[in-house]
């Protein structure tokens, strides 16, 4: 059994390497910078271990599958799944994938999909073309599966092994293939779904569901502010209920939370149900930059600085703590924003060289800030203290904005 | 130390009964029915076990406590804060109860309210009314306190004593002497919140943060149906993710979880902000009605029912489960709703015995029905199973609604 990994980015390169324990696993994917990267056993996305990275060598890495002499019986699509500028599904990776793959594909072949879709994607998006363009028929010549991916980027506890996998197929033979082989690699357990739709549509409810959570925070944090009352305060006081969910106010950005809700929204909408819930906890959970950016500004104006040449630190830019990636990060969402006020702004973030063309600090420069914004809680801020940042950072009427409780002061802004 | 507890239902007699095991308890209600059935020894709240309701002639239960005999040292104010027709807080019971208070007020005494409210309503509504008829000043005369009710109607592996209760008050020295009451009888500990608006807001976001996520359950379920993917089967296979939060789809009724929210929806708009995540829960859940009946109706017409005369069962009428509470029940919302259609109407609940005029049956009478509507999973109907019901109550084209699951088919409609 040979396997191919389509896309080796966050949920790719783990899977092949933990397959390939097992199987002969052939790599592939579009960016000649990854592969080349990847071939010199460098792993930009920061998800493998020492120990993980040394076995890269046994997967063909390659951004060619079409030669003759590479055998393949097993497909598994880790492409992304972005939305356009309208926050519409763009399905285009994953059916350039289904085309790559169809014109390879042969009888008895699996393609299983991993990327966070809408459901109805795998049966009626994927599932033609692979049909049209290999003039194979479905169960009859080949089987479909679809598995959600639920990486967790930088979580270094819970890795691919650790976690319960659901699978699903077009039809019980190939249920059962698809089990197979995730079976070797996953010691958590696997879950039958009774189909494919229904995992597709349980994965695209894990992030919504988490998303609504965090704008439920984000607007009681929102309210709180208005009144005046300490949001960190309240949570730790309604927290002492056995039932109370410990979630925290704070930006969502990133390719999963921010983005797949806008899958459902999507197929959802078309089926003529507005899904109030899932837009609104989106809404708000966009909105947080400009409440940030506003207290930032009013903080500034209230201590009569001059806005425009007022220096503003900003900590942390990568769309999650201890992660490198920063696509559609809330952060740099804000400094864009603030830039629009301020000229004068300090970016710091360990995992980021440059940004916009301006250097990116991996520490806080000693320097006197005006305001200072702690964003993402990277592990590499721990030193900073409160009494450490108004000692070296501080002048009179300097403050911080620390929308996360990193400083542990419970609270927002900190004078 | 005489305490008296103003208002005895769900909140304040369980409280009441295990406050009289360590101090001289007066408990007081307005409702001369209630203080006659409670002297008989009677509980019809269903909340006090047999032992305890043997301890209720240790309380002097009273409609008056404003003769002279009767000395209160400390009071606690446990009742109802209901909201009117328009969903705006109807603060009479609180704002009466603190007059009937006021009345009697002396120096050194402390009023404690644990009733649900937005932030703000204690010092701002309930203390004027205490000082201004007293005479006496907060603090320097007389102290109060916020500590929110946690009671959980029902639930019998989780009483008062072992539910970690959050105390407030208006200083240090009455914070102590409330400390030193609750932690009489409260086996879990006490938590301090920094001021009487943390405890108050802390409350009220517990509530808010449950119908949120039951909103978010039925959105999902709505979006589901009209996607013709079986929201139990999605929930089974999401749930196996560590982090999953295992709601349901339901009906939200009752008087804290579909009351509650909007307690803080009127502080935040009178505060010039929209709290679009909270209104948009309570519309979702409020809608859930609507959703059931049209999916009874449309079911009825599939079958070619005459719907005037079709026969529905509704079992379960009280707001929650195990429960006689009828309060803002959305079952009978349901009821009233389908009886706009149908006048055939069956209704089963063992906790009622007559609804609307008509007699409401403990068990499901033997008939056959064209829809039986299962809104209440109640213990007594654990002897109904799909055999069972498929037996002794179908005819060709009956049908199920099982919003609950209750009957554990993963089918929402089961015909």
């Amino acid at each position: 059994m040979n396997i191919c990994i389509i896309g080796l980015g966050y949920v790719g390169l783990p899977l092949a390497v933990e397959l390939s324990q097992h199987y002969k696993v052939i790599g592939y994917d579009i960016d000649k910078d990854k592969i080349s990267e990847l071939k010199k056993g460098k792993d930009i996305t920061g998800e493998l271990d020492k120990h993980q990275i040394s076995k890269l060598k046994n997967i063909k890495i390659t951004d060619n599958i079409l030669d003759s002499k590479t055998r393949i019986d097993f497909y598994i699509v880790t492409v992304p799944t972005p939305i356009d500028i309208d926050n519409k599904p763009n399905l285009e990776p994953l059916k350039s994938a289904s085309r790559l793959i169809a014109s390879k594909l042969k009888k008895g072949d699996i393609v299983v999909y991993e990327s966070t879709v809408y459901p109805g994607v795998t049966e009626e998006e994927c599932l033609p073309i692979l049909e049209s363009i290999s003039s194979l028929k479905v169960n009859a010549d080949f089987g479909i599966g679809y598995s959600p991916e639920r990486i967790n980027p930088a979580d270094k506890t819970r890795k691919i092994s650790q976690i319960v996998k659901v699978i699903s197929a077009s039809n019980k033979y190939y249920l059962n293939e698809v089990k197979n082989i995730y079976s070797r690699i996953i010691a958590a357990g696997l879950h039958e779904a009774p189909s494919i739709r229904v995992a597709e549509a349980a994965k695209v409810i894990e992030n919504a569901q988490r998303d609504t959570n965090i704008a439920f925070m984000n607007e009681i944090a929102m309210i709180f502010d208005k009144l005046d009352i300490n949001i960190y305060d309240v949570l730790d006081a309604a927290s002492t209920k056995w039932n109370f969910l410990n979630f925290y106010p704070g930006l969502v950005g990133g390719h999963c939370i921010s983005v797949d809700p806008y899958y459902l929204t999507h197929k959802s909408e078309e089926a003529g149900f507005i899904p109030d819930m899932l837009l609104t906890a989106r809404r708000i959970n966009e909105g947080m930059t400009d409440f940030i950016v506003e207290k930032t500004i009013k903080g500034l104006i209230n201590n009569e600085v001059n806005v425009k040449q007022s220096k503003i630190a900003i900590l942390g830019l990568t769309f999650k703590e201890n992660c490198p990636d920063i696509r559609n990060s809330k952060s740099i969402e804000i400094y864009k924003k603030l830039k629009t006020y301020s000229s004068n702004l300090t970016l710091v973030d360990p995992y980021i060289d440059s940004l916009d063309g301006i250097k990116v600090y991996s520490e806080l420069p000693e320097t006197q800030f005006d305001a200072i914004l702690i964003l993402v809680s990277h592990n590499d801020f721990y030193n900073l203290s409160l009494t450490s940042i108004k000692e070296k950072y501080f002048k009179p009427g300097s403050f911080i904005i620390d929308i996360k409780n990193f400083l542990k002061t419970n609270r927002v802004l900190i004078n």
